[in-house]
């Protein structure tokens, strides 16, 4: 038997996707982007400084932070400010998201400047994190032609694009970005993050149900495949507009 | 000498005030307020609980919290989640919200609930605060209003609406609605929160330069008035709409 | 109705106001003010050295922290140094006091110095916050003398005095200097700071009842503009004795 | 040679003992103690209420917290409640205090109720931690006595009195009740809690310089005895005035 | 070119593999795991709660804390308790160890228990968590071989075995399990956490240096596999002996 | 009546002593001390700097620092890194341990050097405390040695031993080196740290049931100064193996 997918969405399908570019005024980069119901703003700030680690080394660093309103789910959760922690589900994605977006960048070409990545979940509906990681890259690329106009940069130093999607087994099904309802009911569920020629640069399966065998890992990866490539589509086409 | 005011703004003009009302899909009142390039996400969230301090006594309970995005302003601010706590600004700012809210609401008929109003900064210049209660009240109005819809309460706990807006002396001329430029230069600083029935329900001056006179606290709270009266309309009609 | 005051305090009367100074040894400035049953001390700590974005400017800075000892009040409230922060409470009235000192300096000519107002409430009875900001002024004034005389600085930071009173408004009466029982029953709250030349350098009005008209608005201020002309007396008197 | 001290003070004298009652108003039990320039004020607070690991057993608690106002020493120490917790000390003086009150306490007679000692340093001048258990001694013992004529005890929980105080080694001489500048220069630090019957409740010895032999321990140990002997007189006095 | 390991290791070899029963006393189960020069204390402690969220339902949980001394590594790094928090690195460990271990636990079988799985790191050599998750599983198959002896259930709640091993790509190789050196200098790490009946249950994959392809990952994958049978064979060993 | 003690041991007799160096292989020194079934790893780490209030003094600084494994204990008890926060015990015994380790260290002859000894409790039957000094002190010795070695300090900054132990009243009786159901069982706890030379370092006793003679003391002080002879001549055999 097939699950059956919110207004008839097929197994390999992508929901609607948009990145709206210059969602807010401040940032160098700021970008809005929706996956179906899930809206994340990703913004890019650029600071003449690096953490200790890297002072005089003449490299720059890449970093990302994650938020979630309180409301932005289905039942209000706290803020974190306000418990005055981040949970552990926090910080994974923001590791996660950091490292995706620095492997498309050249630390030496960026100079000793930081670039940070804040992803904050405006309303969520599944793939939060998957979503932030393919706004941010664009939000990155706004920031970065920013500094290549005003000359304080003369290469630009990101290597290419970055994007990502999540995936998973529901009820033997193998689905491509999985909304909440399939989210909360899958087996497996994968969350792979793929350069845009076409490479690994993180991949993060977990079996929440029934382990997973070598050809769902198969199945499930193709679909990624199939749906990074469309992404990095969507983002080469916000970034044209 | 007269201060001149971005796009020849008049003393006693607001900003273009926009209320967007349904801006994310879970909470129970979601309202965008904008007042000019500040822009505020405000839910009511209502759950069917109540603090220790009021369990079992068939009274319900407002409250409020604030936050602003790290790149809300013109430079990045730390993330008060990650650094672990909320700053003492935070704290007086949504301590405001809250009593400004609870001050048009009946508890007891409100029943043993909570109303929790979460507002979010996206894009600051200016009148977070001020903007932050007048969202935050069209938002509780759309919460009651399911409620009522749901047959859960019988009757309103609203007794009216609740705005607010900032004023202060610039250059020695009183301004209505400062937006960020303007505040940073102000010698006195004050917001004022006012009921639909046009009484004071929060008046917070400080004098951040010069202290000022009684002749001056005047003209600033008819600035405010006349200010505020126009916010009102405007929350009415947004909730019109 | 008219309520009546504790001892037939008149509505516009002062609870009996003291001002004791050296009350401790250690500090520049040590004041014990008492308003009534409400006792704080105050003291002014001069370091030299100032925050970091003050470094290399040539001026100084003046700051405020706000205590209450575990049981100032009627029955034993927790310990903020134990429960690990301090409340919301404790830091607007910290941040109030500090504002409402730097008022009245020159950082200027206070030169790279720091001084911090402690203010550490050992009974409470109502009008904490404005009896802090009272002696707070007194212990600066000292200590500032004491950096004079010591020829570290020639001419005085201290533009003048600031002194602050509650006033409020109890069962339709407006009062000035509210006691505890009298904070606890009123509809209106508003803490008034003022210069010695008679001008506003705070006003914090909540309705914590019925909001207020303008009218009522301007009988608190009148009250607490003759309230404060005595407080300052008060204080030149104890700094020439 | 032999260590001469501040107002030739016999090298077995104690500094000025003054323990005054009711110091403040709210608590069951206020003492302000005096040991020379030391004062701390202990207040005693009874609540009707046990720790959790107590519940439902018929037994009190007592415990202790100890603070010192940031100005109560030479320069300026930080405030606790705003660096987030309790430093190590501190934890270690009230853990002590707590532990020697205990020692005096039959805990079912109390019943189920908690004692709470709240120790503020007003100013230091060494031994605040031996000066906080004598008077926190006589706290403890007003805070009975209005159990008692409240009707709510019959009987006394007090096994009789508790009281502290430091001795030490300084250039080769044992003294009594070491002030801060003996404290400071002193190679061995001892602090002494002894019962009314003339038992050891707490013996902390610490070499700070060279190691202490055994002849100095019992010149140390005779010194104390003798002076806890004095200070129970005179907490028996203060109780009796 | 390949890379050349210590003592000549295939890159398809474990390091050798240690688990010692019963290494502390008080635990349910206690394992030392070592993995080469890793060597991680794992204990099962079995307790008769459950978190609030399980309350009622007659279900268990598993669930996994994770730390290293501060010694474990080559330079001193700082103690967690200490710092006042877990780093993100902490969360993201023992977040995994608990998932695995939960894919072996049948909830229902295990009853209103929980099990905590206890991971500190003595010395750090590589493969910390890998190692962690092996020797947890050996632990927790004690702790439950107790609770039957003691009959305190029935049936096992283990539907079977977990073990985990790193892989990851140096200088273009391939490698099995790799140690400190390999990977510091590794493109590519990945962990996989496999089940007894060779499916997975986590992957994690990351890119440090070059994206990897299709081709590698399925490389990477069969080394683990291949590796994580070996890991099973020698729990099972374990436990019979 | 006398007490009688596990295994018949006599009432002036340690637990087996058991130090086995070079227990993990990163840190300059590292120890596994055992007195029965109590088991500590103490590793000494040697780092090039010194807190801030050394700087610049070419002097070095010992300091220590404390953790018990949630697990080492009969019951598992909450992990402190966790939790967010170190416990008053757990910093009342790093204090302890650093300033016992600190009294044999001629800080000048360290140099500019930090020597941070970490004392966790993999297991505890009681003594934990003086089993870490006693360990950290042979540690001590280990690392010491290696900066001779390496000639990097041409004279040893160690003035010789340092070791502690545990003596209590039990029902009655003085006791050596108390286990854990000894320590729940006394009267009085005392723990003792001596120097080589045979002169008190720390000395703290605790009356935790009735309070203690001058008597008592004495057979408690014999017993430990017995005892602690024999723990010195245990590490110096340890360090000659």
């Amino acid at each position: 038997m097939t699950f059956v997918r919110t207004q008839n969405r097929a197994v390999n399908e992508l929901r609607p996707v948009k990145l709206t570019r210059n969602f807010t005024v401040h940032a160098e980069g700021s970008v809005l982007v929706e996956f179906g119901d899930t809206r994340v703003l990703c913004t890019a700030s650029v600071e003449d400084r690096v953490p200790p680690f890297l002072k005089g080394k003449g490299e720059g660093w890449v970093t990302a932070e994650y938020g979630m309103l309180p409301r932005a789910t289905h039942t209000r959760s706290d803020r974190e400010a306000a418990r005055g922690k981040q949970s552990g589900r926090t910080q994974e994605i923001q590791r996660l998201i950091g490292r995706s977006l620095r492997a498309v960048f050249d630390m030496k070409l960026l100079g000793e400047r930081t670039i940070t990545l804040d992803c904050d979940v405006l309303q969520a509906d599944g793939g939060t994190r998957t979503a932030a990681i393919t706004g941010a890259c664009v939000a990155a690329h706004d920031a970065i032609t920013r500094l290549l106009v005003a000359g304080k940069i003369e290469r630009t130093p990101l290597t290419g694009f970055v994007a990502a999607v999540s995936v998973g087994i529901v009820e033997g099904t193998p689905l491509l970005d999985l909304e909440y309802v399939e989210d909360s009911a899958c087996d497996t569920d994968m969350n792979v993050v793929m350069s845009g020629a076409g490479h690994f640069i993180e991949v993060q399966g977990t079996a929440e149900g029934a382990a997973f065998s070598r050809v769902e890992m198969n199945q499930l990866l193709d679909l990624a495949d199939a749906g990074i490539r469309q992404l990095i589509v969507a983002q080469k086409a916000a970034l044209e507009s």
